[in-house]
């Protein structure tokens, strides 16, 4: 890889102008100024993106990047690991939360093997391009290599390019047993807040499952040390579907396409995203809360304010695909609603 | 009208087997459980209301009642009277917010004239049943008088029946300037809270202009004395539309149809449902907390938790119309997921 330094190039800010525009026309339309609340600041904020008064909510782009994490070996998740592979295979035939979602919202749906246990391959049409086969248990050694980190930011990087660079939004999904663990793991690393804190109950573990799991990364933290650089902390504890999705939305944010961030993992690549080109941030919304503890945590740190918060905790960019209801809505509004002045309805005084 | 008292009659319990049934099918789905969140309890309500394991989310009816208030010579809003009647021709004609959000989810639409100040009728197809050309100014004498409020109670009847009673689901909207005056001295009567909790900007009054709504609203309340019959507060301080919008709601929880509710106004005759007959709160899921401040204090009494919170406090049915794509989402989940034993995706031991 020539350009393995792609991602922390110049990503130009969103177009004040068509904001400023798109604001002016808010305050045009058959209603009381601002009585759209959010559903007016997501319009403009999508205007501003696109560049355009009149911002599109479709084609939607959804890619769900799936990956092992070695980690699973100390019994932190409620499933075991051989779900991962499955749950592909569940994508890829329609049953999974987000290929309901993805369906019913007209979206193209992408599913990435960023590198799952599973040996052999998968069917088209998934998106087959293992980093490895799951990553190393971080509790004796670094997740990735350096080398399997850039391949994995890469990876995201070319989904981009390769399926969704013509979307006017686009949604990164993941699936991987054990990721709330490599997320809080790196959450912690990244110094935003306390383990204890950060891990939650992931799928389902009970009290005594989440006391392992914190211990698990307390230890796997002291193994590494003081780390500051991102990336270094990434393939330290990382994992392939969580650094493609990094690279996934570094890319967005470089072609200037707006991006809806979902839960609790989605949301920490959107923060590596941001300390390796922190202008990655200004092309984001933010869909849920989500019932993960860490994931409250993780939007302080990004400045983020999500639109719902309906206790979802699935993953697979599913919530960021309820949430696109919102922003599709907030671009009819804006689009199709009429002025005072077509109307001849009476403005306040 | 011979059954005046038909608002009192019995109104049967959603099926608790049906959301058993629901609640266990959630179980087997393809997901950790309980990771949708709010989406798997409103697929669970719905399917105990709906009487079936599948719920349906269409066919979707929108009835927006429209409705003027005497109180409005008060000066206790920040729009003229006229609007309510011009708003209804943009209802019409496509470019109000609900207009634009009926639309995009393929709800049938029906616009009501419960009593606007307009005179010589709407176009078809307008519903144009005024029970009065505005209510009186509860300032100095009742708004409507008791044989105005039955039958602004069995309009709302009428519209279920006559148009939405072949509905899965259905909304309520509104439409009056000032009726959030009228909704504040309501909640007010009612004993839920103080005026000066419960009456806020409306469409957009500035401080000076709320602290004489909350004048306005304490000498309308003094005039009444103490009352504790809601029907009698609602024919003092109450609206057409509200009255109207009351007895849909009543309606709808007889034919046992569940209903999503908006926001204030709604929500306050969602209340005022609930003390004529206390078993319309089981047919009710609510759909947004509005910027109005005022709401959070009758969705307390209704013990109702929105799914939304948005900033919205633009009526018309429009946060309902809104929540309406949750409700749609949940449903789709709930009924096209795949289950562990379908594809074989290993559970949780």
């Amino acid at each position: 890889m020539q350009d393995k330094d792609w991602f922390t190039y110049s990503i130009p800010p969103p177009d004040q102008k068509s904001g400023v525009a798109a604001l002016e026309r808010q305050a045009t339309l058959t209603k009381p100024a601002g009585s759209l609340g959010k559903l007016e600041d997501v319009a403009v904020h999508l205007a501003a993106m696109q560049g355009s008064i009149r911002p599109q909510s479709s084609p939607l782009g959804i890619a769900v990047f799936a990956g092992d994490h070695g980690v699973t070996k100390e019994g932190i998740s409620a499933f075991p690991p051989e779900v991962t592979a499955q749950m592909v295979m569940n994508f890829l035939n329609g049953g999974a939360a987000i290929s309901v979602l993805a369906k019913r919202v007209k979206a193209q749906l992408y599913i990435v093997n960023a590198g799952t246990t599973r040996q052999g391959g998968y069917p088209q049409p998934v998106i087959d391009r293992p980093v490895g086969y799951g990553t190393r248990n971080f509790l004796d050694e670094s997740a990735m290599t350096m080398q399997e980190t850039l391949t994995a930011l890469a990876l995201g990087r070319s989904v981009m390019d390769e399926y969704l660079s013509q979307c006017q939004i686009v949604i990164g999904g993941e699936m991987g047993i054990g990721n709330t663990t490599c997320a809080s793991a790196l959450a912690a690393a990244l110094g935003i807040a306390s383990v204890s804190d950060l891990a939650g109950p992931g799928t389902g573990l009970d009290e005594q499952g989440v006391s392992h799991k914190q211990s698990v990364i307390e230890k796997s933290l002291a193994r590494i040390g003081n780390q500051s650089d991102p990336l270094q902390i990434l393939a330290e504890l990382g994992g392939y579907e969580v650094a493609a999705l990094t690279g996934f939305y570094m890319r967005a944010a470089m072609l200037g396409i707006p991006i809806i961030v979902d839960g609790f993992i989605s949301s920490m690549s959107a923060l590596v995203s941001c300390k390796l080109n922190p202008d990655t941030r200004a092309w984001m919304l933010f869909s849920h809360a989500s019932q993960e503890p860490g994931h409250a945590i993780v939007l302080q740190a990004l400045k983020a304010e999500p639109l719902l918060s309906l206790g979802m905790r699935l993953g697979e960019g599913s919530g960021a695909a309820i949430a696109y209801d919102l922003v599709d809505a907030a671009c009819e509004l804006h689009n199709k609603m009429a002025t005072f002045e077509d109307t001849g309805v009476s403005n306040r005084d």
